[in-house]
């Protein structure tokens, strides 16, 4: 199963100024394509921040998407960032100039043209059918931080990221996690190919924890949940879904 | 100024089972308390990422605060995570202990009473004030993942957090940020003790561009502000607020 990391990038999120659609977006999208999310990290705009987590999250996952800081501004550094990740330099890319020369044509400065500058080993993705294309350094792809942008670019990986997708079923019963707890610790234990959790709620009567069970394999999901309902009381099960 | 770093832990919010409410709340009030925020990081229910995730944290931050990982169930390992962090062992703690046998009372199992295990030298704060303490582990604080308990300890711990409170001023611009970028990196340069952002907006006419300038010193904001004002066309300048 392939995994992926997330790392939105810009102080405007930690300091609560633009509040973060991008991580949660692809966090439905990653879901829906099967692909397992195992990390997010919100950093600031500091260089050697980016470096050292694009550096560990490339290692660590199959998937890295970054969000953020690949304008034109001084607050934009990304692009230094991964490819210090990767210890390589940045380049000025041939088809990127040819590009923003032809959106900026006479407005266009030194400072705009810097948008054509990314890490050495940059393929660019959609080139010709985007607006403009992704960059992707090694298993990096560098995203922009404006959520429109983000999604159209998504919107065109998402055939090359689908993976076979995750079944979920969820037990509702009507018993605190105390009385839960044993069954559902050896259950898991004895199912490792699912991943059970467990979830309290204090706010409705109509049920106190919600357990989840899940898996890219259907039959494996199944014989978990029928291990656990045949260790609760019957009348502890409000519902199976 | 106070720095803080926010560990959120659960392959529920991950896996966009649960949507995070914490972190968003903590963002907005750690802003208020005048704590810069520097990171963010959602990890999985794994006991070494969560003990190499809260040390460097707790290493390079103020404060921390975890959610999520402390109930009694099997994917419940936050306390041993933030202890293997530290080197310490878990203990089980007798004002705890007695909290949970007067809950618990008969319903009380082994597994319940986990919950009384903390990492040698935690400190309690709250204790008798809050339903259940706080448990702090030299600058790490344990919060529960259920947002209405989260926000109850944070509530109690606001006064021991606030700092002078941070000024933010906003000018929109009428033009694209390859126009201002130059002069928003001299700005920056000249004035360290601030802090410049830019925000493109594509979905609006009435501004191209937020330039946000903030910082814990008022009268610093306002000569940055006034250092940018001066190198724009007044034209290009809709509002300053």
């Amino acid at each position: 199963m392939s995994t992926a990391a997330i790392v939105v990038i810009g102080n405007e999120v930690l300091s609560g100024k633009v509040d973060d659609e991008n991580a949660r977006y692809l966090i439905r999208e990653l879901r829906a394509l099967g692909v397992r999310l195992e990390r997010i990290s919100v950093i600031r705009d500091d260089l050697a921040a980016i470096e050292r987590e694009v550096r560990e999250a490339s290692a660590a996952h199959t998937h890295v998407f970054t969000s953020g800081g690949v304008g034109a501004t001084h607050d934009d550094m990304t692009m230094l960032g991964v490819a210090r990740a990767f210890g390589v330099a940045l380049e000025r890319h041939p088809e990127l100039v040819r590009l923003l020369e032809a959106h900026y044509r006479d407005r266009r400065t030194d400072t705009v043209m810097r948008m054509a500058d990314v890490p050495a080993g940059t393929e660019l993705l959609g080139l010709g059918e985007l607006l403009f294309p992704i960059v992707k350094v090694r298993n990096v792809h560098v995203f922009p931080g404006v959520p429109s942008y983000l999604r159209m670019k998504f919107e065109y990986l998402k055939p090359r990221l689908r993976e076979k997708a995750i079944v979920l079923r969820q037990i509702f019963v009507n018993v605190g996690e105390s009385l839960i707890a044993d069954a559902m610790a050896e259950v898991q234990a004895a199912h490792p190919d699912v991943e059970i959790g467990s979830y309290p709620r204090f706010d409705t009567k109509e049920y106190r924890v919600k357990i989840t069970v899940e898996s890219g394999d259907e039959s494996a999901v199944d014989r978990a949940v029928a291990a656990l309902a045949g260790r609760f009381e019957p009348a502890w099960i409000v519902r199976v879904e």
